[in-house]
């Protein structure tokens, strides 16, 4: 039977139709990042979904729980990661909805007929420097680092396999912000939506997301921040209602 | 005497050093915008500071009065501005710290030497569209509208006259930041510290204030936002700071 935990890994609750997602916590577990994502993405009824960089599968999992979208598709390049992915998959009986394929974002132009998806989502790694990591291949420095994909890559791809119109969903660390909208910008995905997450009220944002719209006319709407705690270990109802509780 | 009202002028308190301003309500006040600029930008002591667009010198006025620069320029183009801003100059006895010039943004390479200044503010017109304007001419529309410079213009001139690693300051609406960074980072003047403006807590941003660095590395330090109201007609504490009451 292929839907069997292998050693160290979990099944974890999602709190969506029941579903449950398989995680190795020795590996990499999904953040609040990728739920806040699956948030504000806007998935209309019958349109295709792309992931770039789908990791253990949360997004397209959380986002086939939330939407009316018609197909999703997540490409992850770490074997160990598709393997959970699909047997995630399997284990919610969403073989039909979703599709994991294993392949390198620098090739999804051919892996993927261009301009084919309505919605494409990425949670990529946010940071720049991958040299002085002590395992560069490690899953968890993988996902977190630039060490096998950039940003321009990211939006290279989501560019290319966008129809006209299509629309491109990214969280990211608000200190690369500039370094975003100017890639997005140059590539035609033009940043139409952003959100700032905060910690607390008073405090600095730590995340950012961004929705672009390919061929999109220059012109940003900033929405009221999405603040994560009221106190310690208290989340904003908002922040509950993301989740599912 | 060079110092006295011209029909339908008046002088208006900045709650600073007992610094007044010559404004004429007919023609165009200086709004919020200007003073949580002024709030925000930060002049070291004996730095000089060119100020792009000034209008009736507001800029000048309140940074001569909140730091320890040691010269204020301000550059403007219309010539009833020009004159209110140099009255208000002599009536608060500033003529040896702050110069008003007469002239184009666009020939500001020409006014300047380049490289000569170590902080660069701006205050520009917000709106794209000129056309539909019933009166492109009138104050008013050329402060608020692009008639007779764009944003590219204003970024152009700070990225020519400010010295290496020179400082410079905007105020915008949020619509436009794509753009804004766009230009910024392709004038190398990178943005370096951001933030939002929102008239309440749970409100979108209506203001957004910039600070790039003259060919700084890529790096945005995205602030805790300013909120401007906590309750109808009642400001937050900090605004009262920025107003000085």
């Amino acid at each position: 039977m292929i839907d069997v935990l292998k050693e160290n890994e979990r099944y974890d609750e999602l709190n969506r139709n029941g579903y449950e997602i398989i995680q190795n916590p020795d590996k990499f577990c999904f953040g609040m990042d990728a739920v806040l994502l699956s948030g504000f993405v806007k998935v209309k009824r019958d349109e295709t979904v792309l992931d770039l960089g789908t990791g253990t599968g949360i997004i397209p999992i959380l986002l086939e729980a939330k939407t009316l979208g018609k197909h999703f598709t997540g490409l992850e390049i770490q074997e160990e990661s598709v393997d959970m992915a699909r047997r995630s998959v399997i284990h919610n009986h969403l073989e039909r909805k979703i599709d994991i394929i294993h392949g390198d974002i620098k090739e999804a132009g051919k892996i993927f007929d261009a301009a084919s998806f309505d919605v494409i989502t990425s949670n990529p790694p946010y940071m720049i420097d991958s040299h002085g990591l002590k395992n560069p291949n490690e899953p968890k420095a993988v996902a977190r680092h630039e060490v096998l994909c950039t940003l321009e890559d990211v939006v290279c791809a989501a560019a290319k396999l966008l129809k006209p119109g299509g629309r491109f969903y990214l969280v990211h660390r608000p200190f690369r912000l500039v370094e975003i909208m100017v890639l997005m910008s140059r590539y035609k995905l033009e940043p139409k939506r952003m959100q700032m997450v905060h910690p607390y009220v008073d405090k600095e944002p730590n995340m950012v997301l961004l929705e672009g719209r390919k061929d999109g006319k220059s012109r940003l709407t900033v929405e009221k921040p999405l603040i994560v705690y009221q106190d310690q270990g208290v989340y904003m109802p908002e922040i509950y209602e993301i989740y599912g509780y």
